[in-house]
């Protein structure tokens, strides 16, 4: 807030941003699987993929602060529509000119279209040809959520990656439900197709997203009639909603394909360490999930052998750190002892410094893997996570 | 944890803390008022005088890393042996070889006797002569705290500056209460202090609590009796206890001068920004308070004219900084809309980016106080302070 404006070097960043060009590279393809490597060119930023995005729902992801997530290896943050719209609302974020200056990071931004909030946190919502109409979880005040709409707000948020409104459905649905979900989603696609193209400004992209459900023919159709739109990147709406995780692999690596090889594709929602390894091999190249720092907050860590549970009782006294070899922030500074003590007496550092090491952990992955495809060896990579971890190739969960 | 061991590097360390002596100089002294500036040597490190310590009851000075701590410029933190002693237990931090590497906290760490919070927090605590019988407000276990156990707590804490058990009393207190406490903490100061000679390692400081309620007659007796053992350094107990404030200020405008001017005295608990800088003005060298942290916990902002509720909501649509000229990281980086929508949603940044900034706020007024006593200043930076407060100078709580 503070610092002098600079206005040579605002003109020159203006400058940059409007003679930007979004674009997207593939680097390296695996020989024994469609894992990928690639570049996602933004305004603020390159994003190497295949990547992980940390969620920040409200405009700060959970605990961190900007600088943190960076020393992390972030290098794109989710912020929630649905929730920012509501509180603080567009008003309050427009004085900043978007998310980005208001929250105080500089890196892109991907945003989601409120839908799948509205669908899962609002009250009373009922679904038109037009849009969404709810009342806000916080407040109980009505509001309308239509396509134009939704990018609208995510305009209004200057999101460097926005997303479609789409059509969520529960699992399990009816194949009419599914079918219906998805037409609707393609018909609201076009509209904010059309909305984006009308009102974006270069840093702006516009992903579409496949629905369908659990039925391979409508997931084709989806993507048939979703990819006849030149949008700069595609995602995998619907998964992760509750089927099983064999079912939703099975999607994915039956959707993928249907995707152009030449825009990022991103799987929404997903998923523990092991959904991101095969959902790699499947070539999907981006995700989020708030599972690394939701689970940081209730204790839960991730290491290379797997979860622990940070408040077990055999770590009162264990003066290591939570991961012998991982370089994070908390692990180079905090023993196991100490974060249990913190957690055990909810200390606020206690969240911090589990959320600390979780994105770390996530991010970490993300650039083994990345390294692994580069160098093909993402078989070799596979191969040695699953045996640190002691579990068999492709298994669930922890 | 993780860095190797530089075996030559630690023993250099300990040669250092072998040979340490601890010293307390003064440097400069108002020529219009008590205050002084001096430097007390550590074995961890030197503190410059007047300073304010933030309290880090469980070992970590709640929401903030140590690194920010110094950053807004801790020389030295609290700890609390009460709350140490219960969770995690000298057991743990024995482990460690004390608090310091334990939080991950290299400078010098002053530790309270326990005392004060058996008596405001424990439950059905009772006090002979021995010292102090209580259950543990966490799991209502049975413990014994004595002068000598208070002090061996504290040696494995590893303390550079611990204090005597002391009698707390209610305010207000009878005059036969209050002599009775003064005479049990005399007793009791001696047990500590020959416990604390036959048992300390160079780096440990102990300090005498002069007690006595509100009766300067006790206070003058506490003093004598006190100061009649060598103690590196002297305390004021027993106020900031619920009395008022004048008489808070008149209580140590008297004791003050009875304790010897060659070493450092610090008045527990206090205060207010007000209250530091009359303290200062009447010859004290060392404070320590929970306002900071706790009413940035509540979302009370310390600023050179006044404190701030951010949660008002005036600050919805504001973009400038807590305080224009403040340096903290907050400030630098974040508005008050922002903090607003952090504090409003509960989001765990808010609660370290508030307790950041009234940290900064406490430890930037102490290093404006001692430059203002080096330049024989100490009057004008009084009267300036109060006026940018807008309330006569000496007044009350803002």
């Amino acid at each position: 807030m503070k610092q002098p404006l600079n206005f040579s070097a605002c003109l020159r960043k203006y400058l940059v941003v409007l003679r930007f060009k979004n674009e997207f590279r593939v680097s390296k393809k695996s020989t024994d699987s469609r894992a990928r490597t690639g570049q996602i060119k933004t305004a603020r930023g390159v994003i190497e993929t295949p990547i992980f995005m940390p969620v920040g729902t409200l405009g700060t992801v959970k605990a961190l602060s900007p600088e943190e997530l960076t020393a992390c290896g972030a290098r794109i943050i989710l912020g929630n529509t649905y929730h920012l719209y509501l509180r603080p609302g567009c008003e309050v974020i427009d004085l900043f000119g978007g998310l980005h200056r208001f929250m105080h990071w500089d890196g892109p931004i991907l945003t989601d279209s409120g839908g799948f909030q509205v669908f899962s946190l609002a009250k009373l919502s009922k679904i038109t040809e037009t849009g969404y109409t709810f009342q806000s979880h916080v407040d109980g005040s009505r509001h309308t959520l239509t396509p134009e709409k939704s990018i609208e707000v995510q305009l209004s948020l200057d999101s460097d990656i926005m997303m479609c409104l789409d059509q969520c459905i529960q699992y399990p649905a009816s194949r009419e439900e599914a079918e219906a979900a998805l037409e609707l989603t393609t018909r609201w696609a076009e509209r904010c197709f059309d909305f984006w193209k009308g009102n974006r400004r270069p840093q702006n992209n516009l992903f579409g997203i496949v629905q369908g459900g659990m039925f391979p023919d409508l997931r084709e159709r989806s993507a048939q009639q979703l990819t006849a739109l030149d949008f700069p990147g595609f995602a995998i709406g619907g998964l992760s909603v509750g089927e099983p995780i064999d079912l939703m692999r099975e999607m994915a690596d039956f959707t993928l394909p249907l995707l152009p090889d030449g825009k990022p594709t991103y799987v929404m929602g997903v998923g523990t360490p092991e959904d991101l390894v095969e959902l790699v091999a499947l070539g999907a190249d981006m995700f989020d999930c708030v599972m690394p720092t939701r689970n940081a907050r209730n204790g839960q860590l991730f290491t290379a052998s797997g979860t622990l549970n940070i408040a077990n009782a055999r770590f009162r006294t264990d003066t290591g750190p939570i991961e012998a070899d991982c370089t994070c922030y908390t692990c180079r500074h905090y023993s196991r002892a100490y974060l249990r003590h913190l957690y055990k007496t909810r200390e606020l550092l206690a969240y911090r410094l589990n959320t600390l090491h979780n994105i770390h952990y996530y991010l970490n992955l993300m650039a083994a893997i990345r390294s692994a495809i580069d160098h093909d060896a993402f078989a070799d990579f596979r191969r040695a996570f699953y045996s640190r971890r002691n579990i068999s190739i492709g298994a669930g969960h922890p």
